[in-house]
């Protein structure tokens, strides 16, 4: 399956919640600790209690990275757990000149075999291209991020009275001749959703979270009803996977992603 | 030593060359194929025939990370050549949201143990604090890159009228306070240079490269010359790790290296 069809599936069975596999040692329940791999193990247990119910999984690549080669053995062994009818999102926002990305893409999508990633578009075009070549994937693109920094550069108004974010939202939708490009669009405020949503056209969209970094599931999704559209994903990683942090974690996990898709569900039946 | 330390006693031996390992297992020389690392035999051969003359080696990530794991274990295996008290930079364009800039300053600090770091300002403050905190290293921010992609954003033009890559600029001597903060500079124009030195203040300054990227060497040593400054480093990766092909590759990687630093130490003389 494509990563487009992938997405498809999921969200026409009502499905939006991605998971975020945020794994920090430092906060998996103890009792893990005397695996010969507590991440792995955390990993394993939190897939096979949400895959039911996920529509994707996003795999935090820093969390990983920071234990050097075992980390990145545990990403490929994380994702030997995930279904294959499941979307698997690398969060890496990569990006670098046009040789450079062209590895980056190769280690997300040839070597992780990743469905999906983020990428940073600073660069520009060139950097983002390669990921562009890939047709059976999505390329997640940050416009507007939900952290305090966003108002650095992201909310800076150019000349034409637009802000950066939406100046790059116009050029993906130019980059989008593959149909494999989405953007990563995290409003804090509803407001900025609705302001912006007819600039997205078809783009998927993936939101970076509710929980830990605030946003309402509800509102998001409230809107995306209204335009009767429904090609997203609302990622949660600490709301989800670190909702209960006894030896009942991945119980907790499951009720918790069952009780945010009937959030969801009861909005789109109104 | 800190990163600081060791990037003024390089410059202050009229050293500025930062030798990038882009190390691709296609372009190095065929007989290395035979070894049973060939990457790290290749990284091992060009450090010691280069580091007497180098300021800097920098490690291009995306080249390593397509080999997942193995490539990982190269970067730290490539690290433990490179002599003491020569800068290592971890080339990785990493920027995220606070806690995961957290693991990534992690990864490239505490577990590669580098000394630099190149870092996309995109996502604002709270993606670049983290590397901040780290006081003995040198965060290099992306500003202009001497791809064309940089046209797209980073030299899109402000309300103000100034360009992105300005107000990224501005923003980095603000958050300069523990004096580690650097900044990456592709001007393709000398004039670019020119014209946005002072902004720079004693910000160091990383060139993308020579050679492969463009850009002229004497052209930029000329400018900083001027202004009687010498805290910058310029890359050239393939320029002199591909040098040549044939089994000789690590002396016409050490006699080009031997020629850049004649061509800069001409200028300074002048």
């Amino acid at each position: 399956m494509t990563a487009q069809e992938k997405l498809i599936k999921k969200n026409s069975e009502g499905k939006i919640i991605c998971v975020g596999l945020d794994t920090d040692k430092n906060k998996i329940p103890k009792h893990l600790m005397s695996s010969s791999n507590p991440i792995l193990e955390f990993n394993k247990a939190i897939i096979e209690s949400t895959s039911e119910f996920a529509a994707a999984y996003k795999i935090n690549f820093a969390f990983y990275e920071r234990e050097g080669s075992v980390g990145f053995n545990n990403i490929s062994e994380t994702i030997r757990f995930i279904p294959d009818d499941i979307l698997i999102i690398a969060d890496a926002k990569r990006g670098d000149i046009s040789n450079t990305s062209q590895m980056y893409a190769s280690a997300v999508y040839d070597y992780f075999r990743c469905d999906a990633v983020t990428i940073n578009p600073y660069m520009g075009f060139d950097s983002v291209n390669p990921f562009l070549d890939r047709k059976d994937k999505i390329n997640f693109i940050l416009a507007l991020t939900s952290n305090p920094g966003a108002d650095d550069f992201e909310k800076l108004r150019l000349s034409d009275g637009s802000f950066l974010f939406q100046a790059v939202i116009e050029k993906v939708k130019r980059w989008n001749i593959n149909q494999n490009c989405g953007i990563v669009f995290g409003a804090t405020k509803t407001e900025e959703l609705s302001e912006n949503f007819k600039l997205f056209e078809n783009l998927p969209v993936l939101f970076p979270g509710v929980g830990a970094q605030g946003g309402s599931l509800e509102e998001v999704v409230k809107v995306f009803r209204k335009n009767s559209r429904l090609n997203l994903l609302i990622n949660s990683s600490r709301g989800i996977i670190y909702k209960d942090n006894s030896k009942e974690f991945a119980v907790s996990a499951k009720n918790e992603i069952i009780r945010l898709n009937r959030s969801v569900k009861s909005i789109l039946d109104m």
